[in-house]
């Protein structure tokens, strides 16, 4: 089922969000404590903006489970980023175990994660080929249902993609994706659990679904703001407050022990704005 | 571009096959002889099959070159069988690299390999997901023109698969997949070149082509039919006659020194019958 | 701590011993039942025996965790073997996961296989290199205790290594080394735990150890002796008597419900025969 | 043999290192110029400092070509350095290929790289463990001379290693190392050829040698001293004059065409102090 957590604030070093926290996501890799995949351990990935350099993220995924991969655990303490995404995946059985299924996925300045699930692969595929256009078929690389539904988001952006795209136009082709994933699957009828828990970035800003259409199934969605985000002496913490926040980590798990986590509803959307402002919207 | 050779005749331990040949499928990874693309290194991979144990071919794919893979190196020395297919693989710049996207891709009880390139990788996911059913979409797992000639090739043999597919029923099939392909090209009217060296096995026969559209690229195919090959003393021979033969290798490049090594013309069908018969016949 | 499981007796598909049973190798790698170690994930290995093509075995081990290996998956229906080897590897926190630190580890006809921990690895690299001869230093490919350890019985060994070595003289170097280890344990004196579960074979017999010599944590070790292990229907099962055995499984974890699992005690040696004999000794 | 590549100077851009010059390491991996090894395939690695985040180097290394690895490509664009150590590696036949021995190596601040070859590793391995104390001993991961050698140097250094160490240190238990491996080598008798072009950097210096005691193979060293190097429209150029250096370059091969390329003589200690002066002294 996956877990993720992504970072948005003042540059902070990869490990103070991916390995030093109790919950950290290399914990979730082995431990995942509000998962029904407790081993999340086919495959991670990462990726950090840095726009002084690029503005296009560094993504750096690989198939190990994230707990025991040496350049991870070099990478990790030492590059910081403003902006950061992360992921260990539970691939199903039997799945390829590729660095082109892992997450996050990266097109242009964007990054796609997905936790969750579509029925019917075969068929989403077909679908998916059907509506977008023959450069975005051609960026198919893997075989995941997460990358398939990230073509579908692409295809409903206004081209060329090769820019900054704003908070608003993400989250209105984030919304019709939704939609569209939702109308193929009640035209199935199949009644097998859907989960949508997708989150997307265009390393200024977040948006991020909480979404299953079976309520015996809904993975977590948490999110915590503050002023800044740090670890010291093995504790990490969320400093001050939110008015307005400085940082702002929206995660699968709660990370740290901080009262300002808050769980996400399902069927809602979660837009952490480039001003860091954060709101959750019911989805329809 | 690729190199590939696959084999049948009576239980040949795999070295003999990939190793020990003077330009052996290792040597051709690092060094191909009658190749564009002289390093092939871009992952390999190897089938066999023992039906004493399992109808299945085993199907061994790492992203290695193949010339440093300790488990190749190991496997090949202890490993015999009377039907084989091993391919090295050149990727287009930046293609991924995955066990997905090696070559030979295996659905049931079939192997397929392929040597060469079709134009428009876009276009040809879209109008093969147009064609292939549900099943067979949800197969695709890599990113290669390969697998989904592969695809298209699988949706014109009658389901289920899970069977002997005759000779008879694999060339009818590969005809049409072939058409298939140069009917699409055809319609582009890009003019770009395209190679279809296609090579598939049942365990008991091949069928192979030599197929490129455009004459100044046309990737080499041969073949060698003798009584048995064997390897000593650091040399390999194909040993005796060919009425009937009793061992035959199809191959991308010329392995030994024997004589009986023939090539085989632009736009040919190469049939490895079960007898072992070999047919080479103009293809349209 | 890794697990591990060993075979000997009439061909056996190799999914029978790693996939097939309720608690089987597989299942181990990532729900030990019996370990301090829940998963054992870091790179796993199977080594097999086939006489009829080469008096050494084939080896392959990987990196990742043995339920996503494709190509395990793969190998494991299709290949059978009269004498086995698996083992799944839970490394230390940030030890190396590569090829050369799974096990089985391999020299000439020989697998070596460890479920334990010796403390003080730069001492015992140190001990081991000073004991050994250069062609086995020159030999040591990556940085576990447990390949040290099979240094070190290597040079216990008569040379030249390259034939078969019979079932007294591995118990005799086995025994040694075991000693070895202990006393260089008692010389340093730090109490901290030492466990010495070692599998070694020839390719048609087997011994064993169960030595810890901090009883607060013994690594479990059972074997189970019929005349036939098969799968069927989902179920696994050692069928018939063992006067005289036709079939031997020595493994880590009981991997069926069959009644003839026994457990061995701590400080004990097994060895099994060529004629498939157990016998279980108590250590000094 | 492997090439490398190293770099002090204004932060740069990792892929105008590797990537983008004309025979860039890249290029290299596939086409070294001037090696023996035209390729230099069997893993790769790069290591950068980046002082504001940590005092020690991120490395990222593996077991690919380099020309095929998608986190390479990703990373190299995104991250810049201002002390850059990067390496493509040939492996002895059949050497194992894992990130243990891939270069560069790591010890805290320290990086450190070898072209070339030391013969009888298995009395290597013996004589350094001889050597050094327990803790570096421990530190042993993979199977090659030139970590051996990495450890030697390591030994010579004053204790604790987790400090900036100065370049007058770093020269002198360089020199020493060369020394001893030399003595070794002369005892031996064996004339079997050694080349021992090594590299180090403390981040802010670099120390390297072209030491081959066999004429008839010397792997190549060269540098470029300038004001800025930087790559524009597929041309990669060292600017302004060297007086005093802004940038240097030291590498197996020239990168581009720049004049300012000097090859180091065989036998030479070429030193970039922290302040870019670049010397060049003869080896006794």
């Amino acid at each position: 089922m996956c877990r993720y957590v992504s970072y948005l604030g003042p540059p902070l070093v990869l490990s103070h969000l991916v390995y030093e926290p109790a919950n950290s996501l290399i914990h979730q890799a082995a431990e995942a404590m509000e998962s029904r995949t407790r081993i999340n351990a086919d495959g991670f990935g990462i990726g950090w903006y840095n726009d002084e350099v690029h503005p296009e993220p560094a993504v750096f995924k690989d198939v190990s489970p994230a707990w025991n991969n040496a350049n991870l655990r070099s990478l990790a303490d030492k590059v910081a980023s403003s902006c950061i995404l992360a992921h260990v995946r539970a691939a199903r059985r039997y799945d390829p175990v590729s660095r082109a299924n892992c997450h996050p996925f990266q097109h242009e300045r964007l990054l796609w994660m997905h936790n969750g699930d579509i029925p019917g692969r075969g068929r989403l595929h077909r679908r998916v080929c059907e509506r977008i256009p023959d450069e975005l078929a051609a960026r198919i690389t893997g075989s995941t249902d997460s990358e398939l539904a990230f073509m579908l988001f692409l295809s409903l952006l206004e081209p060329p993609l090769a820019r900054h795209v704003e908070t608003a136009e993400l989250t209105a082709a984030f919304g019709a994706t939704l939609e569209q994933l939702e109308a193929w699957w009640r035209a199935d009828g199949s009644g097998e659990p859907i989960v949508l828990n997708f989150c997307v970035s265009n390393g200024r800003s977040i948006v991020a679904s909480r979404f299953a259409l079976e309520e015996q199934e809904v993975p977590t969605l948490h999110y915590c703001a503050g002023s800044e985000f740090s670890c010291a002496g093995g504790a990490c913490r969320m400093h001050g407050g939110t008015d307005p926040a400085g940082s702002v980590i929206v995660s699968s798990e709660v990370l740290s022990e901080d009262p300002q986590w808050a769980s996400v509803d399902n069927r809602s959307l979660l837009v952490v704005a480039e001003d860091l402002t954060v709101s959750v919207d019911p989805l329809g």
